[in-house]
């Protein structure tokens, strides 16, 4: 298997974990984020670039130092519960980073499961809360399977629309097995806006089906899909299934936005603001134990792994992959070489190292 | 709107649904099942037949009646209770129609839910048990969001592999609003089998996307897709997203077949045997009160659902659905004008009547 990643063009820069996080952290706290709130978003942020994800990574970073600066996300949130029940819970993000809140209502739903079977709790008046497997493997840790979804800003048409209206909208789920785990997190549109971005900067075509463009037609042109919509997995119309990626990005805005008493996809705003986004989230967390003791829940979970990565191979496949399986020896790999930094972040990054006086110490 | 179902072809004959329930439960109580479960197993399959899911409608009950006939379906199943917590329990069906477990198993998830805010009830040692939107609507008569899925047997391809290995597992999702909810009851395959199966008798060519023959290569050849493998939702291999479609059809398998402790798809059976199928399920019920008044969610579900339906529509378009609303449509115009049962299907019913002696009532 190859190392994984979204910069599959260009040239960048390797940069150990420890170093950028310890990096990240300090910049977050200049922008009078406390430091335990700094570790937990500069965690999730190199997590993205450990595993490939580079779209979710430290290249975000100055969306969210923006948004701290004008005041649209809180340095200090008053982050409250609202509801709570034995299993379940509502928490008021305070217009917080989404990744603070975010870590608080996935621990909550841990400690519910661990003592009540089940915690589900959703997340309001919340930001961007980076990759949503950063808290499904929160779960793992715990032997739990991890349920994660979020709204997103708008970018998807819903089936016969031409409308950018709904989230691309991730569904994480993750469950424990003997070894690193199955970790689903998908977005429910065929494809992340992050590779329509990548392939407008270096002038390349996309697939057809990805996108449409201003009047609803499909193209292969990102600059025209960019100012269209992306389809929801499936595809255009109901031909190939396009109204249950529609149907399951409805799912995640109805968890997330409605049900949380945050905002929907239509309305989320950006990090930098102007508006506060008021970004929504759910959190679940199941006790396998429920069911069956643990260590006959991993057997089977092994088996069942098993089985799938010993279906018969296409002729030209080199392997059938388990979910989140790339991404874990992506995260192997990049642990010993370092994460993968484009130009266009290294310059983002030394911008923010001058602006607050901080060494830039991730290499040239 | 038109009224929709699968017989989009060919011709049927038209049955008030009530005379063909009465008839399905005479049939179920001839082969020893009890009344109040052959009576739920006919209103399950006759939902089926309201909604247009014809697959799952009457047309099964052969399948279901040689089951009982050979004993590898249970007409008197032990079904008990193995684990159990106020928000969770596992039941096992005693190898009974899916249907009678998965009735009791949503109710007691939907009593936990009332009581507890969440309720999360698997199912092992189970039969088919219809369309999971049976369920799910269960859930919406008590204002409760509803999830439902099963593993089903082996007809779709992990991503890479040429072998039917996974089920067309569907994903049901049920959400009150102040309407007929929302209701998105889906396989997690581009297409079911049952298109297959009509494309086939038929004489037709089906979409490219939906199925690959037994070498792994595209077709559009139903037969040569029911030797082959059916794909999941996104299509062959990663570009269209066919990993997304393949990963949610392992987060059904081991939801209804691992941590049941059920078989997963790659082992279910026929229902017809010759083996017991040992069906998997999962049911969850989760009360919106635990969040915000039901009233209040309501009026935001209604809102949303709002907003996706004034979305810009494409030229050719003439409206935006919402998940469940063309199936809603359909039920209340077969309410009145009775569902449709294909000659196939009659000449079944047939067949039931005179080998059980009960009159044939359903017209010519």
């Amino acid at each position: 298997m190859k190392e994984k990643g979204e910069l599959v063009e260009g040239m960048y820069t390797r940069v150990h974990p420890q170093i950028l996080t310890d990096f990240v952290v300090a910049v977050l706290q200049k922008f009078n984020v406390p430091k335990e709130d700094a570790e937990v978003t500069a965690r999730n942020l190199v997590k993205a670039d450990l595993r490939g994800i580079e779209s979710h990574g430290v290249g975000r970073l100055k969306r969210y130092t923006d948004g701290l600066k004008n005041g649209v996300v809180k340095t200090h949130p008053s982050i409250r519960i609202v509801r709570e029940s034995p299993v379940t819970a509502l928490l008021d993000g305070g217009y917080g980073l989404g990744q603070v809140v975010s870590y608080k209502a996935m621990n909550l739903a841990i400690e519910k499961a661990e003592k009540n079977c089940v915690g589900l709790v959703g997340v309001r008046n919340s930001n961007h809360f980076g990759i949503a497997g950063f808290y499904g493997l929160m779960a793992l840790e715990h032997n739990l399977i991890g349920l994660v979804t979020t709204d997103t800003r708008p970018l998807v048409a819903p089936t016969f629309s031409k409308q950018k209206l709904m989230g691309t909208n991730p569904i994480c789920v993750t469950v424990p097995t003997s070894g690193k785990g199955f970790v689903l997190d998908m977005a429910t549109s065929v494809a992340p806006v992050g590779k329509m971005e990548v392939a407008r900067r270096i002038g390349k075509r996309v697939p057809l089906n990805w996108g449409i463009d201003p009047e609803g037609k499909i193209t292969d042109d990102p600059e025209k899909i960019m100012k269209g919509a992306l389809l929801p997995l499936g595809g255009l119309g109901e031909l190939l299934g396009g109204h249950k990626g529609y149907g399951l990005a409805a799912v995640v805005d109805i968890f997330s936005g409605v049900l949380t008493g945050a905002i929907w996809s239509a309305g989320v705003g950006e990090t930098q603001g102007p508006h506060p986004a008021n970004v929504g989230h759910f959190f679940g967390a199941i006790n396998p134990e429920a069911f069956m003791p643990l260590s006959e829940f991993k057997l089977r979970m092994d088996q069942f792994i098993q089985s799938l990565k010993l279906a018969e191979k296409m002729p030209e496949a080199e392997e059938i992959y388990i979910a989140g399986e790339k991404s874990a020896y992506t995260e192997d790999i990049r642990r010993k070489i370092g994460v993968a930094l484009d130009f266009k972040t290294v310059e983002m990054l030394k911008q923010l190292s001058a602006e607050t006086g901080l060494p830039y110490t991730l290499g040239n």
